[in-house]
């Protein structure tokens, strides 16, 4: 026998730390899922206090406030069925990251999270204590169960237990990180444990920035030989819904006690409104990170409180794409660009930049930095006497550079947005104060390789072009001396990018990358050394959008003072 | 019945990575302790490979060659018993942190850290597995227990067990990272412990600078009433060796098996050369704290491969200690002071700039900024025009401070030393890019009262004064506009430093903070309120010593996008 539930994903942008709009947005949702007569809604791990609350956790005033929050929510709640994610707290202290099972103004149970990831960006063990046992509750005559993001990524684990128990909805409350590729991952493990458990399963995703994680989105719902019902968007707020004709249990109060069982009352008997239609197409690889790149840059900019951002365009493919992501994040009125040329300059990327300023519609401010590259040159000039030009004197433009274009951030309140890739990041062919100056790097995680490919799509899905054709044809130059190009010292971006693909994100060892790619063994070498000695580059660079498995930051933790040499 | 048994602790100094030279100063030890005859000799935790090593560990080929290093040294021992500190792996590819026991060419046994601390600075858990036993062996007819760092601090723990299985000395190797006072809660700690186990117990602490840490020494042995019998030096190498005699157990090979077991020799035989008589007093607080970032600073520069230091003097307090601390560790011939003098500097603070270089002894470079000032301010005034000189204006100064200093970074290859405390650095009171540009942050952990009592306290030691006495009498100002002083914007500093005690130290609740300090709540507010909105400085900040009970760093991991407010 079979009962049907209709069941709702809230899949929203939360911000940590700002319990009241969190509150007020998860009250919002309710009230929509009420509309539509749903049976219950979820909403996404820690949607209370946000994700990852960080060390917010080690001061017992925000776990406290954390549990006011969610108290000024369950007292609002009345026949519809809520899980919402939260800071819980047992009488000796220990924090666990947990889920609410809300009805009718009372909690009516509890599911702590079980399996802890502590790697990658993760340090809930840092935190939380693991729960230890898994929740399951009734509804009517069925059987749920609850569980918390990781957990359902093991086999044999907490999603089995759950349904050896009985149950046959499993609904996941997940903050998962998006790294290009993710959502695949994510939905090939559901089908696994749809197999596995025999049971509907409801995903229900984060989505949003912050600082450098952006979340995805993509909740799903899953039939039990694990076929999808329903996916929601991507990179966007979605309520999700779905009706779920869902096998009976006998005597399911016995099985979860009297707190844990909830009579599905006269709500169900209500006609319910037709689910709406919908069709939710998958983005393809490109578009789902030029996506992440927009939202974790409109998200930064706009949950720190900024409202424009000002960005040094130098007429090459990164600055040009970085100023396209951040129109495309917080709109053209809002973006300003800078022009800074020197004496290296050339007449075609001083061009390139008007056109791709009017190309996009944002202001475009001219300062030449000549004038006072010269005084420096001339206040300095004692203390060089008689020294070649080195990359001293390169530096120093970069880094008149970075200070004007903070200047304009102290005096209009702009957020400087960074240009960097990831191809530069990692060997450090780039200037610390210099371009590397500024409050968010958009596309620090991306490849040099892949900033062409995302440039040529953006571009194509315009009507008419943005970024001009000879910014793609032109040889990428820092234009900080005479006639200087990047592959002066770096091997072409293709070797490049394939030796930093093994090395940063993989660490894979020399010899192996030596093997599988062929090149030359003093290339890959040369670049292997330039990623470690440039790590405390990195260690003051600002936060960007994680858009690969490994990205720099928490992602990957290495020490400055590091002697290793492995080859 | 008692057996004598002569043990030598070492306290040496090693570099994460450098598994070569660490081996090298393991064997070095190793005979300097053959020569005292000593039956065992310890080293530090992770010794092979350097703590901590952190994301190298996630480097399968690092591991490896980790053991290899490790093979490198058995080969070479013989009579002597060693107890040294590696990463081990097991056949699934899990790691532990591990010592290793060694004797006549042969690993006779390893025991795994069963205690893995992931807080603080501390990510333990995201590297290894716990052990799952505590490890005892017998040599001659003593049961000795080793355990690694952690696994001592807890009571009814791992040290009682191995205790309870007969064991009468109980070897710790550490890696127990510095704050002021941490060498009195350890010893205190130790205390217990012995009494707890009534066993002797040997502690082995590291020594030395590692990024943001400093290990500081103070190894220690004592007897099973807790009483110190010799204390090894702080914030250097050393070698601590005490001959113990130890009750002797029945049948030790029955109880460890095998292959714990080992004979005791001729060597114990042999005459035994005299123990060195030593005398070693405790530091006081400002003593320890100097010594702290000394050797932190030292170790910084040098195991970076850096020679010379430069550091702007501005005439005021912190730039003054920061360039005695800088002498201290490195010398007077390696550290280059500069000035840069603008219009809103003071005769008064210049000719301070200059007195301290020459109570010093280090070079002075003097490079007026007001013509580079001038042109900036120049190619500014259309965009500027009609508004109102700001912040802007002053942190222009401080950037072309920080461009200059860079400037002279890059042609001589001069480490940036930044001069920033821990009051300025959380309450934003400094400029990125500007003060802020460097390498090491010397004092970042340094409170500005702090600041003033350690100058004092090195001016004191010395016959002559260090720092002149003007500097301690002027109220402090950042000299970026007339008139300027930092209490202007800040409280004073007395104040200001104890809300930081309890808010960043703490995570003391703002009604907390204002009950126990009686302060004005306003000015509670404003500066959490300060301290809360400049994470993203502090993220771009470079390391510096830590020497509380929390630094920022890894240590306090906060959101940059952090809406929470408690007041």
């Amino acid at each position: 026998m079979e009962e049907t539930l209709r069941i709702t994903l809230a899949q929203i942008n939360l911000t940590v730390g700002d319990l009241k709009e969190n509150v007020e947005k998860i009250l919002n949702f309710t009230m929509q899922a009420q509309r539509l007569k749903a049976n219950i809604i979820t909403f996404p791990e820690l949607a209370i206090c946000g994700y990852p609350p960080e060390d917010l956790l080690l001061k017992e005033y925000f776990v406290r406030d954390n549990l006011k929050a969610l108290h000024s929510l369950i007292e609002k709640i009345s026949d519809i069925v809520v899980i919402v994610g939260f800071v819980d707290r047992d009488r000796e202290g220990n924090l666990y990251n947990a889920a609410g099972l809300i009805h009718k103004g009372k909690l009516k149970g509890i599911a702590h999270k079980i399996e802890l990831p502590n790697y990658g960006v993760f340090d809930e063990k840092r935190y939380f204590q693991p729960g230890n046992s898994p929740f399951v509750f009734a509804l009517g005559r069925t059987l749920l169960g609850v569980n918390i993001c990781e957990d359902i990524w093991m086999k044999g684990g907490v999603a089995k237990y759950q349904a050896d128990q009985g149950a046959r909805l499993l609904i996941n409350i997940s903050a998962s990180p998006y790294h290009a590729g993710k959502v695949t991952l994510r939905e090939k493990m559901l089908k696994e444990r749809a197999e596995e458990t025999n049971a509907y399963i409801c995903y229900n995703n984060l989505v949003g920035g912050q600082d450098e994680l952006v979340f995805d989105g993509a909740s799903i719902i899953l039939d039990p030989k694990g076929k999808e019902i329903v996916i929601g968007k991507q990179f966007e707020e979605d309520l999700i819904i779905a009706d779920l004709p869902i096998r009976v249990s006998n005597r399911p109060e016995a099985k979860v006690g009297r707190k844990c069982y909830i009579k599905l009352d006269k709500l169900n008997d209500a006609k319910k409104p037709d689910l709406p239609k919908r069709y939710c197409k998958k983005l393809d690889r490109k578009n789902e990170i030029y996506n992440a790149l927009v939202l974790g840059t409109h998200d930064y900019i706009r949950k720190n409180g900024f409202k424009k951002a000002v960005i040094g365009l130098s007429g090459g493919i990164d600055s040009s794409l970085t100023a396209v992501i951040a129109r495309d994040a917080i709109g053209k009125e809002n973006v300003i660009g800078v022009s800074m040329p020197s004496r290296y300059s050339s007449q075609e990327t001083q061009s390139d930049v008007k056109v791709l300023a009017d190309n996009l519609g944002i202001r475009l401010i001219i300062v030449p930095i000549d004038s006072i590259f010269n005084v420096y040159l001339l206040v300095l000039e004692k203390e060089f006497l008689g020294l070649a030009r080195d990359v001293t004197e390169e530096n120093l433009q970069a880094r008149i550079r970075g200070n004007i274009l903070m200047a304009f951030s102290n005096k209009f309140g702009w957020l400087v947005l960074t240009t960097g890739n990831k191809s530069e990041t990692s060997v450090g062919y780039c200037t610390l104060y210099g371009d590397m100056a500024g409050g968010f790097a958009v596309i620090k995680d991306v490849p040099k390789t892949l900033v062409y490919k995302l440039a040529r799509f953006r571009n194509e899905k315009e009507d008419r072009r943005l970024i001009p054709e000879t910014v793609f044809k032109r040889e990428p130059s820092a234009e900080l001396k005479m006639n200087q190009k990047d592959q002066d010292t770096l091997p072409p971006y293709p070797v490049l990018d394939a030796i930093l693909k093994e090395y940063v994100e993989k660490d894979i060892a020399f010899e192996k990358i030596v093997s599988s790619t062929k090149f030359n063994p003093e290339v890959v070498k040369d670049v292997i050394q330039k990623v470690d000695k440039n790590e405390y580059k990195r260690r003051q660079a600002p936060p960007g959008v994680k858009i690969t498995p490994k990205a720099f930051g928490k992602d990957r933790r290495l020490p400055i003072v590091n002697k290793y040499k492995e080859y």
